[in-house]
């Protein structure tokens, strides 16, 4: 298989495992996955269901958003993977689904708290909110500036610390090293919002100590973490 | 097959994916389809557990609701699909469950806000609830009432737009271009009830931005509409 | 089969079908089913999973509950068994569980509202609860108190309208006409008790007008009943 | 098999039995057993998928926490594990998870009260939240400290009776006789954290009155316990 086969194939089975983890209702959720040479990116098509992909059913994208292959129309999201792929030179995939809990905080417009270590083992801080868009953002690019509005909310923040992001009123991104990683993050962040919210509703607002987080986050993701088993050689 | 048969193969695989998807506990729940040529619809024979269900036990029913084939009973809801076929000359298919999540907002007599894009790629605003029936129209024609008062409560909403109500005390019609359409818009409404009762929990009572409404709406079901494949030729 | 066996694998089938509709955790639940005779019932062995339960292993008791056939001891609860088939002449099953939202408002010690038709198509009015056991009730016969306690709670209560209780503090008990009808029941009873939460949640605290709740549980369950399919000639 | 080849094999089923009762994401849990001369016990390698286990990733580890056979990292909360060995000589197995409802309570630093039987069937007064471990205590050993922390906690308290702990801002841990004893306590747990949950969103505060929490604890627990079947002669 070519370099951008094995790159379908890993995008089409991270689309198909979003079914596996519960986090898609009908065709609510895309997956991308960035080539090693940082050129393009493939990204599930629109509107199809996840058990009829295949690999040649994904779509590759040039960094800009023109579609370079592919007889499908790509994802109606595939303008906002653009825009994190151009801004975050270190993430190599993007997984964006309305995951019900992490949507309900996105729809409420509120961060999700680090209430927890399990929190803190995936996310070094509270997940953040975009603004809203005006209506001129709307109005003309509105994919593209949902992409721009992303990226302004990351102004001091690290993508690599804070892997995801909820866009007010609409839902989740979250992204890591490839597809499969992103897919992981979406995982931990719907499972944290559903703990969240039922932390807040037994009256739980106590974010976690900030040395308890930061020692969390870096035993699994500092130069000496010990997570986990040490990479091959 | 003859479109008859067609018609009550696609009517029987809708009513078996109410399980699939989770919409359904025992037998609560039945799908309608309507033949093209709008004479007649064929429906779920009535408290028949959905893994006995095959093709020839769907019950065909002419549009004033007399049945004109099929040896069981129809469904006891059949009236009120009579009336939503009668009423509402789009719509060839229609979805009633007793979901959990609608069942709640419909039991609670309140409409289900449009809190988010999810509810906005759906429902072009609120999903509407009935009034209560008086007295005197449960006492005669119940089942015929109820689909009156769904009409009545559509007076001058666009059932193409809103393809679902909540009857108040009840539980969620949603109807669409055909069975299997139907059946999606149910899916949808519980996901978005679901989101919304956890979003209203969060005390997140802000409705989506109506220029983000519309530009959700119409980007996935308005005359320039991109969301998906385009239509094969 | 000799009808003791037949009633042997129909009361298995039930209490395996208690893991199927997600109604129990571990062993806590148990189904029993009464002899046509109505002098003895089937009921599960106690603590023993339920992939692992065979025909054989079903244990026959007497009305008083002395064990007659079977070389396992039969369910801890089977004093509160005994006391129902004893006082309720017109059931013919009895399903036990701890499934979580009818444990919620037992252990909340709050009788579950008819907020909805869902309820009235089962239960013809709200589910009751019963009074907390005296110490002295506890010290001595607890569980066959238990059974007399649900006993005295139904005085003026039908118990075929009212098919099951809440014990207070404790968990649900359901009943039918025969082991599975009482099972469906229980599937039921959850169900009502899973949207009656989410209805409070959303302030939904209008209880089902009389004369809609009348209509449901008559057209289903009344003289005149129309649901279903009609009984085989 | 050797006695240690066995226990490997027990532990492995054990994690892999997290999966199926639904207690954990990704790999947020483990679990591990002790040998039966008490001188070292077999737990999880850290990070490695459920799926993926097998008997012979096992890693043997001795009570001071020393790894003495494996080639795989054990689980980070090995230290944690040895301390309640060596504190808690009753007890033969424990399961860590992340499992959501015991979450929620550990991240609310709650305690889960006794509210019903079903609580009172498997620990003997509410499941304890340790305190918050201090900067110092996070900034060395903190694992081993962790561990230091669940045992002050239960000063008092019999662990047998308690066979879990919630760790504050963390998640919860179980025990019992065996890995697989220790995995039921950890499904008991999690299933009696959401009732509770789900009670007190009732409004349901009361606790169980002592005289039905001892009953139901010592019919099933004491010296004349008559729960479930007779232990074999």
């Amino acid at each position: 298989m070519s370099p951008l086969e094995l790159l379908k194939a890993e995008v089409c089975q991270a689309n198909r495992d979003l079914v596996r983890h519960g986090l898609v209702t009908l065709t609510w959720g895309n997956v991308s996955g960035l080539s090693s040479d940082r050129t393009c990116f493939v990204i599930k098509p629109s509107g199809v269901a996840y058990e009829a992909l295949s690999p040649d059913d994904m779509v590759a994208v040039a960094r800009d958003g023109r579609v370079i292959e592919g007889s499908l129309r790509p994802s109606i999201d595939t303008p906002i993977h653009a825009w994190l792929y151009r801004a975050f030179p270190a993430i190599g995939g993007i997984a964006h689904t309305h995951s019900p809990y992490a949507t309900m905080f996105a729809q409420a417009r509120r961060e999700i708290p680090c209430l927890g270590t399990t929190h803190a083992d995936h996310f070094a801080s509270a997940i953040p909110v975009t603004r809203a868009l005006t209506p001129d953002e709307v109005a003309s690019d509105y994919e593209d500036n949902t992409g721009r509005v992303i990226v302004e909310r990351f102004g001091s923040i690290d993508p690599v610390a804070i892997p995801g992001v909820l866009v007010a009123g609409h839902a989740p991104f979250a992204w890591g090293p490839d597809a499969a990683g992103s897919l992981e993050n979406a995982v931990a962040m719907e499972a944290i919002a559903r703990m969240a919210h039922g932390t807040l509703a037994l009256g739980g607002t106590l974010t976690l100590e900030p040395y308890i987080l930061a020692k969390h986050h870096e035993r699994k993701h500092g130069a000496r973490a010990y997570y986990g088993q040490p990479p091959l050689p």
